[in-house]
């Protein structure tokens, strides 16, 4: 699956998604990040309360799977056209939102529409945003320079004028049906639902070591600073602190360049990306604060140089804390998912229970984490097979995936009737 | 220094050498490589007897030094003005040759022209190798696509029409003073002059690693097959197997690629670059017969991955055995070394040897390597500056040039006196 954001494909989808949703009796409205806003009136309209939604995306990374965002926007529909055939009546509206780029593959912010809503990123920023490759979709012109967040809404015809604010467009609560992209669910005892009640906290490190170029011919080993020696033992002494850690740190290191590349020639420096990760904010912090010193004594002292090398670059350019999710909205998907477990292995509560994993972290962002900051939120998983995501092998069954569904649908409703009828609730967070 | 093959800072270092020469009273000649054959006539003239060359290039890497290939140039001019001006005879023709690209540095393949001189490289492939990057030197177009070395050729005025074949310009011996490019003379107790008798074998390996692409914030380290991880075990072991091998064998692991390099998933490929190299052919073969089992054992336990990597390509894309230079050539530079030396220290011939490094091997590639496949050969080296090449940094100190020169200067005639005078040599090795 390839549908990158604001590409033609991303059109497309956008198109077919407006045309459903107005089928289904909602209004639709475009704000001025592209994300589509559209709601079900509920029974207090026009009393103007925000609406109960449901969000996720549709775009993909370039060789993604077809759940990752998607099952959240179709699960969606479903839970809309089940209201519609049943004629179920809701106080508030409910809705979907489809959030722009929420991949950051093809505009390199992630999360980047939901970012702005909450007013952490700028919209001049996110508008901006410059794609990575010049790239495009099927059908677009190549070669003509790259394009903007700001260019491409306009180019498919979604740049609305609707402020994307979450004081102009506000939300009584968010509710994100995801796959869980790892391995949680399946490997502990085949859980069904995953019910999600934070997020974990991350940082981002570009690192970079220096040693000496020399060449490969011609250099005894006691003559050697070979930084790419020194970042290997570096990057598996980080992940052997992170394992005996014993906070559930976890270290990953993904982008990694060396430099000169040449097949002659020892390498002279290396640039690598750190990824550390723990669900919580403080743990994290604490771990890395001895990262640096513990690796530069490496980086100096490497079993297979006799030169020293040096770490010359340490910067963090991204610290996203943990992000707990709201009470309220985790209650809600918490009954619905025992009730749904519940009917399906006919009323064995005690059974229902164990195929319920509560407490879940997510692990991975999501526009859900955005949207806590500013509105009641929970997030609502279910399995991926062998964990595998952003990739074309991704799969959840359907099984699973209507299970996800109908755990989304009985939890805006219940939401909606114990949180919002009579209202004591969905204002933002800090109203809350 | 930046004077790529063939670029018109190349056309105008060979105009100038060409002028140099000429005026010295030689007869240029260029191949269809663009090999400039510069040749003081001897006394045997026209006896139609080959010619003792002395090689070396022109050319440099893109960040290269100064001295690298051009010290041999200057120093072989500086020889033929010392020959004209004491007015010294010599039997045979003594002259200079200027190789083509030997750094492979814009056209990928080093030593390119001398590879076609001996038959080993054919002259279609080395006219139609494309330069890396569609670069050029300064002054010349961008973005006129990449160009051949053929082109380039045509473009500067250096292609010839003389054949470029070992039986067509037979030379009775290849002489090339080079810098070390390495650290061996300097640390080895100041030794001044290295006489060159053999160059090192080398294989190069192009591997590959694979695991599992995943999410880092999503999979738990019992759920990795993390490739990056893999690979920085693998290549440590494998250096570490170098060290242990006892043998002199060099391992070095230069590009390397992780994919898909995305900050937030977890390295599924691994693509590097071996380069294996020792003195002896067989310690070579034999050692690198037992890496790769070795190494697929660590892919598949790699200490961080609870789930096996694989090694899915292992190609042996270069094989480059041992060279031995020839014994004739060997006494001659041996015997001017000790001699330079010796009139340098008063005559104290004892101290004299001390300051010869004998027996040494080469580590890089040089012109030589193949010359001395159908002719004649050695070399000599003087002293790198903390044995660093290939880089701005690169220095030999004037004393050690003019001693280098020195000692080309007696090498190649007591060559001609003791080799050629009567002739008794000279002709392709297999016929000495």
């Amino acid at each position: 699956m390839n549908r990158l954001a604001l590409t033609d494909a991303d059109k497309n989808v956008r198109d077919w998604f407006v045309e459903e949703a107005k089928g289904l009796g909602c209004q639709v409205c475009v704000d001025e990040m592209g994300n589509i806003w559209a709601t079900r009136p509920g029974m207090s309209t026009p009393s103007g309360l925000p609406p109960v939604m449901m969000g996720s995306h549709l775009d993909t990374q370039p060789r993604g799977g077809r759940y990752d965002g998607i099952l959240g926007i179709m699960a969606g529909l479903e839970v809309l056209r089940s209201l519609e055939e049943t004629g179920t009546k809701t106080w508030r509206p409910i809705g979907i939102v489809c959030w722009t780029n929420e991949e950051g593959a093809r505009f390199p912010i992630s999360m980047v529409s939901s970012g702005v809503w909450t007013g952490c990123v700028p919209l001049s920023t996110a508008h901006s945003l410059t794609e990575v490759f010049a790239s495009g979709g099927p059908g677009e012109e190549k070669g003509g320079g790259r394009k903007t967040i700001r260019q491409e809404l306009e180019r498919i015809g979604y740049l609305g004028e609707q402020k994307c604010d979450w004081r102009e467009m506000p939300m009584a609560a968010h509710f994100e049906l995801h796959i869980e992209q790892g391995p949680i669910l399946e490997s502990s005892g085949k859980k069904k639902v995953g019910v999600v009640v934070e997020s974990q906290a991350y940082k981002w490190f570009t690192v970079e070591v220096e040693g000496r170029e020399a060449h490969t011919g011609t250099t005894p080993y006691n003559q050697r600073a070979d930084a790419l020696m020194a970042a290997a033992e570096i990057i598996r002494h980080a992940r052997a602190l992170g394992e005996k850690d014993g906070r559930g740190i976890l270290v990953s290191v993904e982008v990694f360049q060396v430099y000169p590349g040449s097949v002659n020639t020892i390498p002279g420096r290396v640039g690598f990306s750190f990824d550390v990760r723990s669900a919580s904010t403080e743990a994290l912090s604490s771990f890395v604060s001895t990262l640096r010193p513990e690796l530069e004594k490496v980086a100096a002292n490497a079993q297979h140089n006799s030169l020293p090398c040096k770490i010359t670059r340490w910067e963090e350019t991204t610290d996203s804390p943990a992000q707990l999710f709201h009470a309220k909205c985790i209650a809600a998907v918490t009954q619905s998912a025992l009730s749904v477990l519940a009917e399906e292995v006919g009323g064995d509560t005690k059974r229902a229970k164990e195929l319920v994993q509560e407490n879940m972290t997510s692990g991975a962002g999501h526009d859900s984490v955005y949207t806590a900051k500013r509105c009641p939120t929970s997030m609502i998983f279910v399995p991926s097979k062998g964990g595998i995501s952003h990739h074309p092998e991704e799969f959840t069954s359907e099984e699973d995936c209507v299970r996800g569904a109908r755990v989304l649908l009985e939890g805006v409703v219940r939401f909606d009737r114990d949180v919002c009828w009579p209202e004591d609730g969905g204002r933002a967070r800090e109203e809350c």
